[in-house]
Protein backbone atom coordinates (compact mmCIF):
# COMPACT_ATOMS: atom_id res chain seq x y z
CA UNK A 1 0.00 0.00 0.00
CA UNK A 2 1.76 2.91 -1.23
CA UNK A 3 1.26 6.59 -0.38
CA UNK A 4 2.41 7.49 -3.28
CA UNK A 5 -1.15 5.84 -4.89
CA UNK A 6 -3.73 8.71 -5.97
CA UNK A 7 -6.00 9.72 -3.39
CA UNK A 8 -9.43 9.02 -5.02
CA UNK A 9 -8.65 5.32 -5.74
CA UNK A 10 -8.03 4.59 -2.23
CA UNK A 11 -10.35 6.86 -0.54
CA UNK A 12 -13.38 4.43 -2.59
CA UNK A 13 -11.82 1.46 -0.71
CA UNK A 14 -13.66 -0.55 2.02
CA UNK A 15 -13.47 0.17 5.91
CA UNK A 16 -12.00 -2.48 6.97
CA UNK A 17 -14.27 -3.58 10.04
CA UNK A 18 -12.97 -6.66 13.06
CA UNK A 19 -14.15 -8.35 15.80
CA UNK A 20 -14.14 -12.45 17.23
CA UNK A 21 -17.76 -12.46 16.35
CA UNK A 22 -21.16 -10.25 16.26
CA UNK A 23 -20.08 -7.79 19.19
CA UNK A 24 -18.15 -5.28 16.69
CA UNK A 25 -21.30 -4.77 14.93
CA UNK A 26 -22.20 -2.39 17.38
CA UNK A 27 -18.96 -0.42 16.35
CA UNK A 28 -20.40 -0.87 12.44
CA UNK A 29 -23.58 0.37 13.20
CA UNK A 30 -21.64 3.54 14.65
CA UNK A 31 -20.03 4.08 12.26
CA UNK A 32 -22.02 3.56 9.57
CA UNK A 33 -23.66 6.69 11.03
CA UNK A 34 -21.02 8.88 11.56
CA UNK A 35 -19.53 7.84 7.87
CA UNK A 36 -22.85 7.29 5.92
CA UNK A 37 -21.04 7.65 2.51
CA UNK A 38 -18.40 5.27 3.39
CA UNK A 39 -18.23 1.21 2.61
CA UNK A 40 -17.40 -1.39 5.06
CA UNK A 41 -16.07 -4.93 5.05
CA UNK A 42 -16.60 -6.57 8.26
CA UNK A 43 -14.52 -9.86 9.79
CA UNK A 44 -16.25 -11.68 12.63
CA UNK A 45 -14.33 -14.41 13.78
CA UNK A 46 -17.12 -16.78 14.54
CA UNK A 47 -15.36 -19.83 14.55
CA UNK A 48 -12.84 -19.06 17.34
CA UNK A 49 -15.04 -16.57 19.80
CA UNK A 50 -14.98 -15.73 22.29
CA UNK A 51 -11.71 -13.55 22.65
CA UNK A 52 -12.21 -12.63 26.37
CA UNK A 53 -11.38 -15.62 27.87
CA UNK A 54 -8.35 -16.51 26.17
CA UNK A 55 -4.96 -15.54 26.57
CA UNK A 56 -3.39 -12.42 24.79
CA UNK A 57 -0.81 -14.42 23.36
CA UNK A 58 -3.54 -16.39 21.51
CA UNK A 59 -5.83 -13.17 21.05
CA UNK A 60 -3.33 -11.45 19.25
CA UNK A 61 -2.19 -14.25 17.14
CA UNK A 62 -5.78 -15.09 16.05
CA UNK A 63 -6.29 -11.12 15.22
CA UNK A 64 -3.32 -10.54 13.14
CA UNK A 65 -4.49 -13.27 10.76
CA UNK A 66 -8.06 -12.20 10.90
CA UNK A 67 -6.47 -8.03 10.21
CA UNK A 68 -4.26 -10.02 7.92
CA UNK A 69 -7.79 -11.26 5.66
CA UNK A 70 -8.59 -7.50 5.72
CA UNK A 71 -5.49 -6.18 4.61
CA UNK A 72 -5.02 -8.30 1.61
CA UNK A 73 -8.72 -7.31 0.22
CA UNK A 74 -7.82 -4.07 -0.01
CA UNK A 75 -9.02 -2.03 2.69
CA UNK A 76 -8.00 1.71 3.69
CA UNK A 77 -8.16 1.53 7.21
CA UNK A 78 -8.57 -0.94 9.82
CA UNK A 79 -11.26 -0.82 13.31
CA UNK A 80 -10.17 -3.10 15.76
CA UNK A 81 -14.08 -3.01 17.23
CA UNK A 82 -13.09 -5.38 19.63
CA UNK A 83 -11.85 -4.56 22.78
CA UNK A 84 -9.98 -7.84 23.83
CA UNK A 85 -7.97 -7.57 20.16
CA UNK A 86 -7.48 -3.85 20.38
CA UNK A 87 -5.57 -4.71 24.05
CA UNK A 88 -3.45 -7.66 22.44
CA UNK A 89 -2.55 -6.99 19.05
CA UNK A 90 -3.13 -2.64 18.36
CA UNK A 91 0.59 -2.30 18.61
CA UNK A 92 1.66 -5.26 16.29
CA UNK A 93 -0.97 -4.28 13.96
CA UNK A 94 0.73 -0.79 13.57
CA UNK A 95 3.67 -2.12 12.53
CA UNK A 96 3.26 -4.69 10.73
CA UNK A 97 0.79 -2.65 8.02
CA UNK A 98 3.20 0.43 7.82
CA UNK A 99 1.03 3.14 6.95
CA UNK A 100 -2.34 1.97 7.09
CA UNK A 101 -4.50 3.52 9.82
CA UNK A 102 -5.50 1.36 12.37
CA UNK A 103 -7.91 2.12 15.33
CA UNK A 104 -8.98 0.88 18.30
CA UNK A 105 -12.07 1.01 20.88
CA UNK A 106 -9.93 1.45 23.62
CA UNK A 107 -8.06 4.62 23.42
CA UNK A 108 -10.95 6.13 22.04
CA UNK A 109 -13.11 5.27 25.18
CA UNK A 110 -10.29 6.37 27.21
CA UNK A 111 -10.22 9.91 25.93
CA UNK A 112 -14.26 10.01 26.18
CA UNK A 113 -14.38 8.94 29.78
CA UNK A 114 -11.53 11.36 30.66
CA UNK A 115 -13.82 14.13 28.86
CA UNK A 116 -16.85 13.10 31.01
CA UNK A 117 -15.60 12.50 34.75
CA UNK A 118 -15.79 15.40 37.11
CA UNK A 119 -14.39 13.59 40.08
CA UNK A 120 -12.00 11.39 38.25
CA UNK A 121 -13.66 8.28 39.65
CA UNK A 122 -13.95 6.01 35.98
CA UNK A 123 -15.77 2.08 36.10
CA UNK A 124 -15.17 -0.02 32.96
CA UNK A 125 -17.30 -2.47 32.70
CA UNK A 126 -15.43 -5.74 30.52
CA UNK A 127 -15.10 -9.44 29.67
CA UNK A 128 -12.41 -11.01 32.02
CA UNK A 129 -9.44 -11.06 29.73
CA UNK A 130 -10.24 -6.92 29.06
CA UNK A 131 -10.10 -6.09 32.75
CA UNK A 132 -7.89 -8.52 33.83
CA UNK A 133 -5.19 -7.37 31.26
CA UNK A 134 -5.71 -3.88 32.48
CA UNK A 135 -5.32 -1.79 29.11
CA UNK A 136 -8.23 0.58 29.73
CA UNK A 137 -6.65 1.53 33.42
CA UNK A 138 -3.17 2.71 31.17
CA UNK A 139 -5.09 4.52 28.69
CA UNK A 140 -7.06 6.44 31.25
CA UNK A 141 -3.90 7.37 33.24
CA UNK A 142 -2.22 7.85 30.12
CA UNK A 143 -4.02 11.03 29.76
CA UNK A 144 -5.12 11.61 33.39
CA UNK A 145 -2.79 10.05 35.77
CA UNK A 146 -4.79 11.08 38.68
CA UNK A 147 -8.14 9.34 37.76
CA UNK A 148 -8.60 5.93 39.49
CA UNK A 149 -9.88 3.48 37.39
CA UNK A 150 -12.47 0.35 38.47
CA UNK A 151 -12.12 -2.31 36.16
CA UNK A 152 -15.22 -5.14 36.53
CA UNK A 153 -15.55 -8.10 34.45
CA UNK A 154 -18.93 -9.19 33.60
CA UNK A 155 -18.81 -12.37 31.29
CA UNK A 156 -22.55 -13.10 31.83
CA UNK A 157 -23.57 -9.64 30.12
CA UNK A 158 -22.05 -11.37 26.38
CA UNK A 159 -24.21 -14.28 27.23
CA UNK A 160 -27.00 -12.15 27.83
CA UNK A 161 -26.59 -9.77 24.62
CA UNK A 162 -26.31 -12.94 22.64
CA UNK A 163 -28.98 -14.55 23.80
CA UNK A 164 -30.94 -11.49 23.35
CA UNK A 165 -32.10 -11.12 26.96
CA UNK A 166 -31.28 -7.12 27.50
CA UNK A 167 -34.40 -6.22 29.42
CA UNK A 168 -36.34 -7.82 32.09
CA UNK A 169 -35.71 -9.82 35.50
CA UNK A 170 -32.77 -11.37 34.26
CA UNK A 171 -30.91 -8.89 32.73
CA UNK A 172 -31.94 -7.09 35.71
CA UNK A 173 -30.73 -9.33 38.67
CA UNK A 174 -27.39 -9.62 36.66
CA UNK A 175 -26.77 -6.00 36.61
CA UNK A 176 -27.72 -5.11 39.94
CA UNK A 177 -25.31 -8.05 40.56
CA UNK A 178 -22.12 -7.05 38.83
CA UNK A 179 -22.92 -3.51 39.69
CA UNK A 180 -23.01 -3.87 43.09
CA UNK A 181 -19.69 -2.19 43.58
CA UNK A 182 -20.72 0.52 42.00
CA UNK A 183 -23.45 1.18 44.11
CA UNK A 184 -21.29 0.40 47.43
CA UNK A 185 -21.20 3.04 50.03
CA UNK A 186 -17.65 2.53 50.85
CA UNK A 187 -16.56 3.48 47.75
CA UNK A 188 -15.70 6.69 46.05
CA UNK A 189 -18.77 7.01 43.33
CA UNK A 190 -17.74 6.88 40.06
CA UNK A 191 -19.34 9.35 37.83
CA UNK A 192 -18.49 7.44 34.44
CA UNK A 193 -19.12 4.15 33.56
CA UNK A 194 -17.33 2.83 30.22
CA UNK A 195 -18.70 -0.22 28.38
CA UNK A 196 -15.91 -1.86 27.50
CA UNK A 197 -16.92 -4.67 25.58
CA UNK A 198 -18.83 -4.27 22.16
CA UNK A 199 -21.66 -6.15 23.61
CA UNK A 200 -23.03 -4.24 26.25
CA UNK A 201 -24.35 -1.28 24.45
CA UNK A 202 -27.32 -3.37 23.57
CA UNK A 203 -27.10 -3.85 27.31
CA UNK A 204 -27.41 0.19 27.87
CA UNK A 205 -30.47 0.57 28.98
CA UNK A 206 -30.52 -1.72 32.20
CA UNK A 207 -27.20 -0.63 32.87
CA UNK A 208 -28.29 2.96 33.13
CA UNK A 209 -31.39 1.98 35.19
CA UNK A 210 -29.32 0.39 37.44
CA UNK A 211 -26.64 2.63 38.31
CA UNK A 212 -28.71 5.66 38.41
CA UNK A 213 -28.72 8.89 36.79
CA UNK A 214 -26.03 10.71 38.45
CA UNK A 215 -23.35 8.11 36.51
CA UNK A 216 -22.52 9.15 32.64
CA UNK A 217 -22.08 5.85 30.57
CA UNK A 218 -19.32 6.01 27.77
CA UNK A 219 -20.13 3.69 24.60
CA UNK A 220 -16.91 2.98 22.95
CA UNK A 221 -18.73 2.38 19.72
CA UNK A 222 -20.22 6.04 19.09
CA UNK A 223 -16.36 7.30 19.94
CA UNK A 224 -14.44 5.34 18.09
CA UNK A 225 -16.71 6.01 15.04
CA UNK A 226 -15.40 9.80 15.42
CA UNK A 227 -12.03 8.60 16.15
CA UNK A 228 -12.36 6.87 12.69
CA UNK A 229 -13.62 9.92 11.28
CA UNK A 230 -11.28 12.22 12.75
CA UNK A 231 -8.97 9.31 11.15
CA UNK A 232 -9.80 9.45 7.53
CA UNK A 233 -10.15 13.17 7.42
CA UNK A 234 -6.10 13.55 8.57
CA UNK A 235 -5.22 11.12 6.22
CA UNK A 236 -7.80 12.78 3.01
CA UNK A 237 -8.88 9.51 2.96
CA UNK A 238 -12.56 9.99 3.67
CA UNK A 239 -14.85 8.72 0.26
CA UNK A 240 -16.64 11.39 -1.63
CA UNK A 241 -20.59 12.16 -0.86
CA UNK A 242 -21.01 12.32 -4.24
CA UNK A 243 -20.68 8.85 -6.31
CA UNK A 244 -21.09 8.58 -10.42
CA UNK A 245 -24.34 7.28 -12.04
CA UNK A 246 -22.36 4.00 -11.62
CA UNK A 247 -23.07 4.33 -7.83
CA UNK A 248 -22.19 1.26 -5.78
CA UNK A 249 -24.91 -0.80 -4.74
CA UNK A 250 -26.16 -1.18 -1.16
CA UNK A 251 -24.31 -4.79 -1.29
CA UNK A 252 -21.13 -3.33 -2.39
CA UNK A 253 -21.30 -1.08 1.06
CA UNK A 254 -21.73 -3.80 3.22
CA UNK A 255 -19.98 -6.60 3.02
CA UNK A 256 -19.34 -9.62 5.94
CA UNK A 257 -16.83 -12.23 6.10
CA UNK A 258 -17.43 -14.70 9.17
CA UNK A 259 -15.09 -17.63 9.93
CA UNK A 260 -17.74 -20.14 10.99
CA UNK A 261 -22.09 -20.39 11.26
CA UNK A 262 -23.26 -17.55 8.85
CA UNK A 263 -27.17 -18.42 9.78
CA UNK A 264 -25.64 -17.42 13.13
CA UNK A 265 -23.94 -14.57 12.64
CA UNK A 266 -26.94 -13.20 10.85
CA UNK A 267 -29.44 -13.56 12.98
CA UNK A 268 -27.70 -12.59 16.08
CA UNK A 269 -25.54 -9.92 13.97
CA UNK A 270 -28.81 -8.25 13.63
CA UNK A 271 -29.88 -7.31 16.25
CA UNK A 272 -26.49 -6.13 17.18
CA UNK A 273 -26.27 -4.07 13.92
CA UNK A 274 -30.11 -2.53 13.95
CA UNK A 275 -30.97 -3.92 10.81
CA UNK A 276 -31.21 -7.66 8.70
CA UNK A 277 -28.52 -9.53 7.92
CA UNK A 278 -28.96 -12.30 4.86
CA UNK A 279 -27.06 -15.04 5.66
CA UNK A 280 -26.63 -15.54 2.03
CA UNK A 281 -24.72 -12.68 1.90
CA UNK A 282 -22.27 -13.34 4.54
CA UNK A 283 -19.02 -15.15 3.28
CA UNK A 284 -17.61 -18.46 4.96
CA UNK A 285 -13.77 -18.06 5.36
CA UNK A 286 -11.42 -19.95 7.09
CA UNK A 287 -8.17 -18.45 8.23
CA UNK B 1 -2.28 -49.84 18.53
CA UNK B 2 -2.30 -53.69 17.79
CA UNK B 3 -4.78 -55.91 19.76
CA UNK B 4 -1.80 -58.29 20.00
CA UNK B 5 -0.02 -56.50 22.67
CA UNK B 6 -0.41 -57.80 26.04
CA UNK B 7 -3.04 -56.91 28.09
CA UNK B 8 -0.96 -55.88 30.98
CA UNK B 9 0.26 -52.74 29.11
CA UNK B 10 -2.39 -51.68 27.35
CA UNK B 11 -4.26 -51.94 30.76
CA UNK B 12 -1.68 -49.67 32.77
CA UNK B 13 -2.32 -46.90 29.56
CA UNK B 14 -4.43 -43.61 30.96
CA UNK B 15 -7.88 -43.16 29.97
CA UNK B 16 -8.16 -40.10 27.82
CA UNK B 17 -11.16 -37.61 28.04
CA UNK B 18 -11.38 -34.86 25.89
CA UNK B 19 -14.08 -31.84 26.18
CA UNK B 20 -13.70 -28.37 24.51
CA UNK B 21 -12.80 -27.06 28.31
CA UNK B 22 -13.76 -27.19 31.86
CA UNK B 23 -16.72 -28.69 31.27
CA UNK B 24 -15.75 -32.03 30.86
CA UNK B 25 -14.66 -32.63 34.47
CA UNK B 26 -17.73 -33.19 35.71
CA UNK B 27 -17.44 -35.96 33.45
CA UNK B 28 -13.69 -37.14 34.62
CA UNK B 29 -15.16 -36.32 38.36
CA UNK B 30 -17.81 -39.38 37.98
CA UNK B 31 -14.87 -41.46 36.08
CA UNK B 32 -12.83 -40.81 39.12
CA UNK B 33 -15.31 -42.31 41.34
CA UNK B 34 -16.49 -44.82 38.92
CA UNK B 35 -13.02 -45.90 38.18
CA UNK B 36 -10.98 -45.22 41.23
CA UNK B 37 -7.63 -47.26 40.39
CA UNK B 38 -7.32 -45.69 36.87
CA UNK B 39 -5.39 -43.00 35.16
CA UNK B 40 -6.51 -40.13 33.07
CA UNK B 41 -5.25 -37.96 30.62
CA UNK B 42 -7.34 -34.68 30.52
CA UNK B 43 -7.34 -31.96 27.36
CA UNK B 44 -9.39 -29.03 27.22
CA UNK B 45 -9.52 -27.00 23.97
CA UNK B 46 -10.03 -24.04 25.87
CA UNK B 47 -8.32 -22.06 23.20
CA UNK B 48 -11.29 -22.33 20.85
CA UNK B 49 -14.28 -23.25 22.87
CA UNK B 50 -17.04 -23.00 23.13
CA UNK B 51 -18.16 -25.95 20.85
CA UNK B 52 -21.98 -25.24 21.21
CA UNK B 53 -22.38 -21.97 19.11
CA UNK B 54 -19.88 -23.43 16.11
CA UNK B 55 -21.09 -25.51 13.12
CA UNK B 56 -20.81 -29.19 12.99
CA UNK B 57 -18.08 -29.36 10.38
CA UNK B 58 -16.42 -26.84 12.56
CA UNK B 59 -16.31 -28.81 15.84
CA UNK B 60 -15.92 -31.83 14.06
CA UNK B 61 -12.37 -30.96 12.63
CA UNK B 62 -11.33 -29.31 16.11
CA UNK B 63 -12.37 -32.50 17.98
CA UNK B 64 -10.48 -35.02 15.58
CA UNK B 65 -7.25 -32.83 15.79
CA UNK B 66 -7.61 -32.88 20.26
CA UNK B 67 -8.24 -36.88 19.68
CA UNK B 68 -5.31 -37.43 17.46
CA UNK B 69 -3.45 -35.24 20.48
CA UNK B 70 -4.89 -38.25 22.91
CA UNK B 71 -4.64 -41.21 20.65
CA UNK B 72 -1.05 -40.21 20.02
CA UNK B 73 -0.01 -40.00 23.59
CA UNK B 74 -0.96 -43.74 24.19
CA UNK B 75 -4.17 -43.67 25.79
CA UNK B 76 -6.35 -47.14 25.82
CA UNK B 77 -9.83 -45.75 25.55
CA UNK B 78 -11.42 -42.20 24.74
CA UNK B 79 -14.20 -40.20 26.54
CA UNK B 80 -15.47 -37.31 24.65
CA UNK B 81 -16.94 -35.92 27.54
CA UNK B 82 -18.91 -33.11 25.21
CA UNK B 83 -21.93 -33.54 23.87
CA UNK B 84 -21.07 -31.21 20.93
CA UNK B 85 -17.89 -33.01 20.01
CA UNK B 86 -20.29 -36.64 20.67
CA UNK B 87 -22.99 -35.76 18.50
CA UNK B 88 -20.73 -33.87 15.73
CA UNK B 89 -17.56 -37.06 16.10
CA UNK B 90 -17.94 -40.08 17.62
CA UNK B 91 -18.78 -42.16 14.47
CA UNK B 92 -15.85 -40.36 12.30
CA UNK B 93 -13.42 -41.13 15.35
CA UNK B 94 -14.41 -44.72 15.81
CA UNK B 95 -13.71 -44.70 12.35
CA UNK B 96 -10.39 -43.23 12.61
CA UNK B 97 -8.78 -45.23 15.76
CA UNK B 98 -9.61 -48.61 14.51
CA UNK B 99 -10.30 -50.97 17.98
CA UNK B 100 -9.85 -48.05 20.55
CA UNK B 101 -12.83 -47.82 22.61
CA UNK B 102 -14.67 -44.25 21.83
CA UNK B 103 -17.45 -43.47 24.23
CA UNK B 104 -19.07 -40.63 24.14
CA UNK B 105 -21.59 -38.45 26.41
CA UNK B 106 -25.01 -38.66 23.88
CA UNK B 107 -25.53 -42.39 23.85
CA UNK B 108 -25.65 -43.16 27.96
CA UNK B 109 -27.50 -40.23 28.61
CA UNK B 110 -29.84 -41.11 25.88
CA UNK B 111 -30.04 -45.04 27.71
CA UNK B 112 -30.61 -43.64 31.19
CA UNK B 113 -33.40 -41.20 30.30
CA UNK B 114 -35.10 -43.84 28.40
CA UNK B 115 -34.34 -46.12 31.63
CA UNK B 116 -36.23 -43.26 33.58
CA UNK B 117 -39.05 -42.51 31.79
CA UNK B 118 -42.67 -43.80 32.83
CA UNK B 119 -44.65 -41.25 30.24
CA UNK B 120 -42.31 -41.56 27.36
CA UNK B 121 -41.84 -37.29 27.52
CA UNK B 122 -38.27 -36.21 27.69
CA UNK B 123 -36.60 -33.29 28.54
CA UNK B 124 -33.51 -32.29 27.21
CA UNK B 125 -31.14 -29.09 28.29
CA UNK B 126 -28.53 -28.48 26.02
CA UNK B 127 -26.32 -26.13 24.30
CA UNK B 128 -27.52 -24.03 20.90
CA UNK B 129 -25.61 -26.38 18.68
CA UNK B 130 -26.40 -29.84 20.52
CA UNK B 131 -30.73 -29.24 20.84
CA UNK B 132 -30.27 -27.76 17.04
CA UNK B 133 -28.22 -31.08 16.11
CA UNK B 134 -31.25 -33.29 17.17
CA UNK B 135 -28.28 -36.03 18.63
CA UNK B 136 -30.34 -36.91 21.73
CA UNK B 137 -33.71 -36.91 20.07
CA UNK B 138 -32.28 -39.31 17.66
CA UNK B 139 -30.42 -41.32 19.79
CA UNK B 140 -33.23 -41.63 22.30
CA UNK B 141 -35.85 -42.46 19.88
CA UNK B 142 -33.58 -44.85 18.69
CA UNK B 143 -34.42 -46.59 22.10
CA UNK B 144 -37.94 -45.77 22.36
CA UNK B 145 -38.91 -44.60 18.80
CA UNK B 146 -42.48 -43.95 20.43
CA UNK B 147 -40.14 -41.42 23.65
CA UNK B 148 -41.59 -37.46 22.73
CA UNK B 149 -38.04 -35.32 23.32
CA UNK B 150 -38.29 -31.72 24.21
CA UNK B 151 -35.39 -29.79 23.74
CA UNK B 152 -34.27 -26.37 25.29
CA UNK B 153 -31.08 -24.74 24.40
CA UNK B 154 -29.69 -23.02 27.72
CA UNK B 155 -26.45 -21.18 26.65
CA UNK B 156 -26.69 -19.05 29.58
CA UNK B 157 -26.30 -22.21 31.95
CA UNK B 158 -23.02 -22.14 30.56
CA UNK B 159 -22.02 -19.04 31.76
CA UNK B 160 -24.11 -18.63 35.15
CA UNK B 161 -21.15 -22.51 35.80
CA UNK B 162 -18.38 -20.91 34.43
CA UNK B 163 -18.48 -17.43 36.53
CA UNK B 164 -19.75 -20.14 39.74
CA UNK B 165 -23.09 -18.14 39.88
CA UNK B 166 -25.05 -22.02 40.59
CA UNK B 167 -27.26 -20.62 43.46
CA UNK B 168 -29.24 -17.55 44.27
CA UNK B 169 -31.59 -14.97 42.82
CA UNK B 170 -29.80 -15.05 39.14
CA UNK B 171 -29.42 -18.81 38.48
CA UNK B 172 -33.17 -19.08 39.98
CA UNK B 173 -34.07 -16.32 37.38
CA UNK B 174 -32.31 -17.30 34.24
CA UNK B 175 -33.41 -21.47 35.25
CA UNK B 176 -37.14 -20.53 35.44
CA UNK B 177 -37.18 -18.75 32.08
CA UNK B 178 -35.37 -21.60 30.39
CA UNK B 179 -37.63 -24.41 31.83
CA UNK B 180 -41.12 -22.94 31.43
CA UNK B 181 -41.92 -24.38 29.12
CA UNK B 182 -41.41 -27.70 31.22
CA UNK B 183 -43.87 -26.01 33.57
CA UNK B 184 -46.26 -25.00 30.98
CA UNK B 185 -49.79 -26.86 30.99
CA UNK B 186 -50.09 -27.10 27.63
CA UNK B 187 -47.50 -29.68 27.29
CA UNK B 188 -47.71 -33.35 28.45
CA UNK B 189 -45.56 -32.67 31.19
CA UNK B 190 -41.67 -34.55 30.95
CA UNK B 191 -41.13 -36.79 33.97
CA UNK B 192 -37.16 -37.28 32.84
CA UNK B 193 -34.59 -34.46 32.14
CA UNK B 194 -31.52 -35.08 30.82
CA UNK B 195 -28.58 -32.53 31.65
CA UNK B 196 -27.47 -32.68 28.00
CA UNK B 197 -23.96 -30.47 28.61
CA UNK B 198 -20.89 -31.19 30.80
CA UNK B 199 -21.51 -27.78 32.14
CA UNK B 200 -24.82 -28.08 33.63
CA UNK B 201 -24.66 -30.72 36.53
CA UNK B 202 -23.01 -27.94 38.82
CA UNK B 203 -26.46 -26.34 38.33
CA UNK B 204 -28.50 -29.19 39.09
CA UNK B 205 -29.37 -28.29 42.37
CA UNK B 206 -31.34 -25.41 41.37
CA UNK B 207 -32.74 -26.87 37.66
CA UNK B 208 -33.83 -29.43 40.57
CA UNK B 209 -35.48 -26.94 42.52
CA UNK B 210 -37.82 -25.00 39.57
CA UNK B 211 -38.63 -28.47 37.95
CA UNK B 212 -39.54 -29.95 41.31
CA UNK B 213 -39.87 -33.65 42.64
CA UNK B 214 -41.82 -35.21 39.44
CA UNK B 215 -39.36 -34.94 37.26
CA UNK B 216 -36.07 -37.52 37.30
CA UNK B 217 -32.63 -35.76 36.14
CA UNK B 218 -30.22 -37.39 34.27
CA UNK B 219 -26.68 -36.36 34.36
CA UNK B 220 -25.01 -37.81 31.75
CA UNK B 221 -21.85 -37.66 33.43
CA UNK B 222 -22.46 -40.24 35.54
CA UNK B 223 -24.01 -42.66 33.21
CA UNK B 224 -20.91 -41.79 30.48
CA UNK B 225 -18.89 -43.40 33.73
CA UNK B 226 -21.05 -46.66 33.88
CA UNK B 227 -20.35 -46.86 30.19
CA UNK B 228 -17.10 -46.53 30.07
CA UNK B 229 -16.59 -49.02 32.98
CA UNK B 230 -18.61 -51.87 31.19
CA UNK B 231 -16.58 -51.26 28.16
CA UNK B 232 -13.47 -51.02 29.84
CA UNK B 233 -14.41 -54.50 31.71
CA UNK B 234 -15.84 -55.76 28.20
CA UNK B 235 -12.59 -55.54 26.46
CA UNK B 236 -10.53 -56.80 29.65
CA UNK B 237 -8.86 -52.95 30.14
CA UNK B 238 -9.31 -52.26 33.65
CA UNK B 239 -6.65 -51.14 35.05
CA UNK B 240 -5.55 -54.21 37.56
CA UNK B 241 -6.66 -52.33 41.67
CA UNK B 242 -3.44 -53.75 43.13
CA UNK B 243 -0.11 -51.99 42.23
CA UNK B 244 3.31 -52.42 42.48
CA UNK B 245 5.34 -51.03 45.19
CA UNK B 246 6.78 -48.69 42.64
CA UNK B 247 2.93 -47.12 42.26
CA UNK B 248 2.53 -44.42 40.17
CA UNK B 249 1.96 -41.19 42.17
CA UNK B 250 -0.94 -39.06 42.11
CA UNK B 251 0.46 -36.82 39.46
CA UNK B 252 0.81 -39.68 37.34
CA UNK B 253 -3.08 -40.70 38.03
CA UNK B 254 -4.05 -37.29 36.41
CA UNK B 255 -2.87 -35.26 33.85
CA UNK B 256 -3.83 -32.08 32.17
CA UNK B 257 -3.62 -30.60 28.59
CA UNK B 258 -5.25 -27.35 27.60
CA UNK B 259 -4.51 -25.51 24.49
CA UNK B 260 -5.07 -22.04 26.75
CA UNK B 261 -5.30 -20.40 29.79
CA UNK B 262 -3.73 -22.81 31.74
CA UNK B 263 -4.04 -20.18 34.56
CA UNK B 264 -8.01 -19.95 34.22
CA UNK B 265 -8.38 -23.72 33.25
CA UNK B 266 -6.88 -24.54 36.89
CA UNK B 267 -9.61 -21.91 38.68
CA UNK B 268 -12.77 -22.90 37.03
CA UNK B 269 -11.79 -26.56 36.49
CA UNK B 270 -11.32 -26.79 40.26
CA UNK B 271 -15.23 -25.89 40.57
CA UNK B 272 -16.09 -28.53 37.90
CA UNK B 273 -13.74 -31.47 38.95
CA UNK B 274 -14.68 -30.92 42.82
CA UNK B 275 -11.19 -30.65 43.77
CA UNK B 276 -8.04 -28.11 43.34
CA UNK B 277 -6.30 -28.27 39.81
CA UNK B 278 -2.40 -26.68 40.40
CA UNK B 279 -1.97 -24.64 37.55
CA UNK B 280 2.11 -24.99 37.18
CA UNK B 281 0.47 -29.01 36.98
CA UNK B 282 -1.84 -28.16 33.40
CA UNK B 283 0.63 -28.23 30.37
CA UNK B 284 -0.07 -26.12 27.47
CA UNK B 285 -0.22 -27.74 23.68
CA UNK B 286 -1.17 -26.50 20.15
CA UNK B 287 -3.28 -28.27 18.77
Amino acid sequence: MSSTAALAPLAQRAIGVFDSGVGGLTVLRALQAALPAEHFLYLGDTARLPYGTKSEHTVARYALQAADELVARDIKCLVVACNTASAAALPAMRDRYGELPVIGVIEPGARAACQSTHNGHIAVLGTDSTVRGGAYTRAIQAINPRASVLGIACPLFVALAEEGWIEGEVAQAVAARYLQPLLAQALPAADTLVLGCTHFPVLAPVIAATVGKGVHIVDSAATTAAAVRAELERARLLRPAATSPAAASAADALQFLATDGVERFAAIGSRFLGQDIDATAVELIDL
